[in-house]
């Protein structure tokens, strides 16, 4: 089958032809200017291509809702370009099936089905990059409500020596959000350097795991996943993992059971090509 | 259809007889004692009542995974004489479906099915009363993962003005978990009376619904859920819901697009019976 998958940051609109397995067999890049700009070069990349379904991993905030008139919209991005456009809609003309969600969830599906969280039904998907966002599958399906999950801007308590006032327009002192503290800006904010600049300098994954920790206890004692996958830029730097882990166990405290945390909190398996490899998985879920 | 229900608590356990439709049509309650104590009490009461089917909503933690050879245990409960005891294998031989969950899942249940969640798919139940549980309902599935969710134990910002080391004891200084800070007995150890005895105290509350509005926040950003209801002995204090509203507002500070608050944080619909009506739907889903 030829299936293709959209997955449509900020920055770049990543293209590509995947099939049923997992496999993406060509891609393409494009940057994100405008929707007059970017979108028809897309849309002319994939009508040559003869692909039977699509699925798209979209910045956010996004229209889930099916039932509303703006179903497959982009909504109140600060994007302003981008602001209400239709994303969906645009490929209408396609006349195949469209599936459709967050990038973290097509992230968090992408890891589920073919990655580090393909053996287990419950997972979740953590991006530490310009933003911070989650995607969480839930007894083998996304989980949405009223919206998608914004769980990128839950409150945490700042270090007593952080005086950092955070990035996030709405969270800032006295109550701070994880991305607004952790995200790749909130380093490059705080230090003066960009993380890859700072990796010899333990006194920043330490701050930074101890944020980041705090949100997976919440993660944790919320929603009880079975696995914990962390990506996005930030997380390159693999110090940061045994840093993590030992600082959720010690916020824990012993309160909950866990797997061995060596195999519960993990990078991708996929590289970085969970998102695009999800998007594929999207169309399959929406053409079945 | 006669179904019993058995809302299983650490103080008292409630017995009954309802139908499909949401009704209770017999009950009785029996004292917590020990398994050997109780249960037999339990057994007698429902043999002699021809029921079709029975659902248990049980204080934690219980086992709920149907692979673990441990399913539908109570496991690590400090209630020693419960620890390990086999709930759902004591009705075996009733010979009918028995479904089983959380109390706070039943709870939830109950409340999505027949009371103020019930024109919505994807909702939360927080008691707040001797401790502080979440019972999550996703798209018309109650949440569950590597375990059920401990959502009460998540942390929270201790206020400037409160030296309170709380109760938990797992959570406590420096980082503190809401039902150590929040519980009835976290209200009783702070002011030294309990709560119908301060209701006219604005401290009180505006410090209750400060920690409430915190986890709320959380709830709000992790699972979007589209109703929030709030009940336990603690929430019998009415003058909390509007505290909390406005707290929870003002601590998204505009981030998320929500509902209007005041039918979006709500009291139960059921009175103190969602436990024990969710109770006979997790029967019925069991029969199903």
């Amino acid at each position: 089958m030829r299936i293709g998958a959209l997955e449509a940051g900020g920055t770049k609109m990543v293209c590509a032809i995947g099939d049923e397995n997992g496999n993406i067999n060509e891609r393409i890049t494009f940057p994100t200017k405008t929707p007059d700009e970017t979108m028809p070069e897309i849309l002319a990349w994939f009508l040559g291509r003869g692909i039977e379904a699509l699925g798209i991993g979209c910045f956010g905030p996004i229209d889930l809702d099916k039932k509303s008139p703006q179903y497959g919209h982009i909504t109140s991005t600060p994007k302003l370009p981008w602001r209400d456009f239709d994303i969906v809609g645009y490929f209408k003309g396609l006349n195949i099936p469209i599936g459709f969600d967050t990038d973290v969830n097509a992230s968090c599906l992408g890891e589920a089905t073919w990655g580090g969280a393909k053996d287990v039904d419950s997972s979740i998907y953590i991006t530490v990059g310009t933003g911070v966002g989650v995607g969480i599958m839930a007894e083998n399906r996304l989980l949405h409500g009223f919206t998608h999950p914004e769980a990128g801007h839950i409150l945490l308590s700042r270090a007593a020596n952080d005086s950092y006032p955070g990035l996030c327009p709405y969270h800032r002192e006295p109550h701070f959000c994880l991305e607004g503290m952790a995200a790749g800006p909130a380093i490059l904010g705080r230090w003066g350097l960009n993380g890859a600049e700072l990796k010899n300098r333990p006194e920043v994954w330490e701050l930074e795991a101890y944020y980041l920790s705090q949100a997976i206890m919440a993660y944790i004692l919320i929603l009880s996943p079975k696995r914990i996958i962390l990506g996005g830029g930030v997380m390159k730097q693999e110090q940061l993992f045994p840093l993590i882990r030992e600082k959720t166990a010690a916020l824990l405290n012993g309160y909950a059971a866990l797997p061995a945390l060596d195999s519960y909190i993990i990078p991708p398996a996929l590289g970085d090509d969970q998102g695009i490899i999800g998007a594929t998985q999207l169309a399959l879920k929406a053409g079945a």
